[in-house]
């Protein structure tokens, strides 16, 4: 029975014989909602010496160059704290640095409204974020376009069905046919009322900010004070590398904190473009930026809920295009994990691509990316279905391929059963040398479940395979997501709740939401 | 200058001005020639405690259920040495398997005929094989087809102008198109003609694998007592999973040992079908067939270079199709890597999918594989180009997608500079906060080969993509084999080791090579 008020969950709901998960028979047979942990060390690609050589590097450029801070609160709280203001030029010596580090959780709770889908930041603990601001979306039929609130939602009911998806994402194409002034109000509501997942809030302004907070507080249903206890949202904080912090964003890194919010600050280090042209120097940057967010962020509240973001790649050197999912990228993601791992913080890194087509190239940069993030020790990895174009697009082909992906990375991190029994010497005995284990009572107790049932790759042979229409990847991901979108139905909601919410969004919109000067 | 009389080299020299390698400015520009090593410890899944009781349960399947071997030579040997001998059914005692245990050298020079394309098998070394094994072959031009000599050649011409493919390859598509009897001189002489890095020899019969050692014996020119210091072929054998092993397979297990020449058995362990439906079981059954033909190899003649062959994957359960790069396949390459470095022996992995095309599905489960080979310690990994359908086609645009793959894969093994220089604080110095690094010093003194450059890959934004014509990766792949081909030029010879072989191959071919009953 459905909680909802709201009409369009009625109606589903009146349509009756519509399976709230997607475990039935003839639905699209996607693995359970689970977190996965990564179960072994995470790759080491340089010494705890060359470590410490970054560290080191990265004070000495807080301390020597410093940062340009462009929120004045920011600056004080920082000169408060010792650092050497002049103008906007923020000097950060290596002591406040080091004080901040050891102060934020090195793994914490996030809470979803339903508590089913709260999820652990940190540790061994990996959580898959969609793909998060693109201007346009792209879809095989209707090829590549503008994105609109349509397309925004269809995306937060994607990210909702998909039990590999762990965040309600909302972001993954941006609304652009509602007016920014009041944008984040609707696309919050519609994260809140069609997906139960962990939320975000952009912290590109004073109001996004703090009615993102808010929403996700009356999606909770809970007072601030019980919130600040509780992480309850989370915000992205690109720096402006090389070495700049806007307004917006340090105002986030700051109010984040006092609330009890989880700030990720990610510096934008791309390699021979915003940063120096060696992977060793745009993370000794990235480094730089992300401890100064660390500093700003403890001294506003010590002990607020942080991640350490990576993003650092590099540009191609003949046109100065971003690069994504290259073999840069990924040696970056893994030696970026080693530093995180010395301020034990969780580790925000992501899934990307620069593919202008669903195709191989787009499959491989995003297997590149992937498991850079894995074995580099990544715990949130963002931008990890749909994102195209190095972000310029949320495609709905390339959300259902990397659906599948994200399935096959959870079925590897899923143990190894060594128990006797599934060592299978009794299936051996049985089968002996020259049979088949076809039938072996071993296989048939076994068999319904034994492997990972692939919801894109096709491993029928080429004859059977062609007399189907010899159906790419691609094609294949075209009919999973429209079957996702027919499949799924929106989450119950507490009618109390939902009307908060409603009068929430509709007392903003009529305020006028975020203002802008157009 | 061509020291070849081959006419068809001539012709080619003739032409002038081609160049002999492919560095020049106007040709594909691909990495140099070079052997990658592992830089990090290979990933870890199970505890050494599983590890032993998984190498236990194998001597146990050894002693208990023992092997079927059909080779009355091989059940002599292993007789002699203990084992328990009942018809064609062999039990081998663990004492005899842990006696073989560390005779076999843990890292070893493989010979090619020209010294610089000689390769390190073992220890952190890593060598790429192409394909081998596919009847059929394929392109986008001509489509799917069964293999011929002319395609045959045209693969070895591409293993050999790849810099990242480290052996001669010459079956990736089988030569449909000549006798089987003679197939295997037709073709071993165009792997020495065409090619000059290292060979494969087939232990499908006794005169071809004896044709392919004098073969490869002759073109290093020099006697067989030398070579049987000096490893310069290398055979494949694939046990009859479950448990057994056929009469030509223990031949060449026996016969290259006592030639000094370099045997890799591989049990054909896919779970489900031929081995137990879990991972750990079809892991003791490939462990157990692996040792057993270990044991048989070092008591043929201890010390011999023996590679430790893992290729256990899974099977679709609905259909019974094999499948590769799955979950499965890359615990299984990474728990394989772990019994095997418990043996101090080389270990052989693969890149692998079960694509009908050159999709996103081929890019995505190739790169589930090859990461499966290098985390796991792979030393040589076979299929690593132009693999499909599970390895019943060689694909040209799939092996031209792949060598993107190997050389991205190669990139990132290259060691992370962490100079002082490379981190990069003067650069930063020099830009400051908000600036860009494009025209920096450091930039402009690193950016011609600071990341690596793809063939592939297309990084231009949409409208430039559109523009040119909206390319997917598989029509790039097509493009740059074929550009290969026009770039590749045949490698020098001795007219003296080409006059031998050639008179070799024709005695041969007169005698008439292999013998078949049709």
């Amino acid at each position: 029975m459905s909680l909802t008020a709201e009409p369009s969950a009625r109606r589903r709901s009146r349509e009756g014989g519509r399976r709230r998960d997607s475990e039935g028979p003839r639905g699209i047979q996607q693995l359970p909602w689970k977190q996965p942990k990564r179960l072994f060390a995470p790759m080491r690609l340089i010494s705890d010496d060359e470590v410490e050589a970054m560290h080191l590097a990265s004070l000495q450029v807080l301390e020597e160059i410093g940062m340009e801070i462009i929120l004045p609160e920011a600056r004080e709280i920082l000169r408060n704290a010792g650092a050497l203001v002049a103008g906007e030029r923020v000097r950060i010596g290596r002591e406040i640095v080091e004080a901040a580090i050891g102060l934020a959780p090195a793994e914490f709770t996030f809470h979803a409204r339903n508590p089913e889908h709260s999820i652990r930041i940190g540790g061994d603990w990996i959580a898959f974020c969609p793909v998060g601001g693109p201007p346009n979306c792209a879809d095989a039929d209707h090829g590549r376009r503008p994105g609109s609130f349509a397309d925004n939602q269809n995306f937060i009911r994607l990210s909702q069905f998909f039990n590999c998806i762990h965040t309600a994402g909302g972001n993954s194409t941006d609304a652009l046919d509602v007016h920014p002034s009041v944008r984040h109000l609707h696309v919050g509501r519609a994260k809140i009322r069609l997906s139960d997942k962990v939320l975000f809030a952009s912290s590109t302004g004073w109001e996004r900010l703090f009615d993102g907070i808010e929403m996700a507080r009356i999606a909770r249903g809970i007072p601030m004070e019980q919130m600040a206890q509780e992480p309850s949202v989370f915000t992205v904080v690109n720096t402006n590398s090389p070495l700049k912090l806007d307004g917006p964003m340090a105002m986030g890194i700051i109010e984040m904190a006092r609330l009890g919010q989880i700030t990720c600050v990610t510096p934008f280090t791309l390699a021979g473009a915003m940063a120096p042209v060696t992977v060793g120097g745009a993370l000794v940057e990235q480094n730089a930026e992300a401890l100064a967010g660390l500093a700003l962020n403890q001294l506003a509240k010590p002990g607020a809920p942080f991640i350490y973001g990576g993003f650092t790649s590099n540009v191609d050197m003949k046109s100065g295009a971003p690069a994504f999912g290259t073999p840069e990228y990924m040696k970056a993601a893994i030696v970026g994990g080693q530093l995180v791992r010395r301020y034990r913080l969780p580790y925000r890194t992501s899934g990307t691509s620069a593919a202008n087509a669903v195709d191989a190239q787009a499959a491989y940069e995003s297997m590149f990316s992937l498991w850079g993030a894995i074995m580099g020790g990544g715990n949130l990895i963002i931008h990890a279905a749909g994102w195209m174009e190095g972000g310029l697009v949320g495609s709905y082909e390339k959300f259902a391929l990397d659906i599948d992906l994200l399935q096959m990375l959870e079925s590897f991190l899923e143990p190894l059963d060594v128990s006797a029994e599934a060592l299978g010497l009794d299936a051996m005995r049985e089968v002996g040398p020259g049979g088949h284990f076809f039938g072996a009572a071993h296989t048939l107790a076994r068999y319904s479940d034994a492997f990972y049932a692939p919801l894109i790759s096709d491993w029928r042979n080429f004859q059977q395979w062609q007399a189907a229409g010899a159906p790419q990847a691609w094609q294949k991901a075209n009919a999973l997501w429209k079957q996702a979108l027919a499949e799924y139905s929106e989450p119950a909601i507490d009618p109390a709740i939902a009307e908060e919410l409603d009068a929430f969004v509709e007392r903003r919109i009529a305020e006028g939401g975020q203002p802008t000067d157009f």
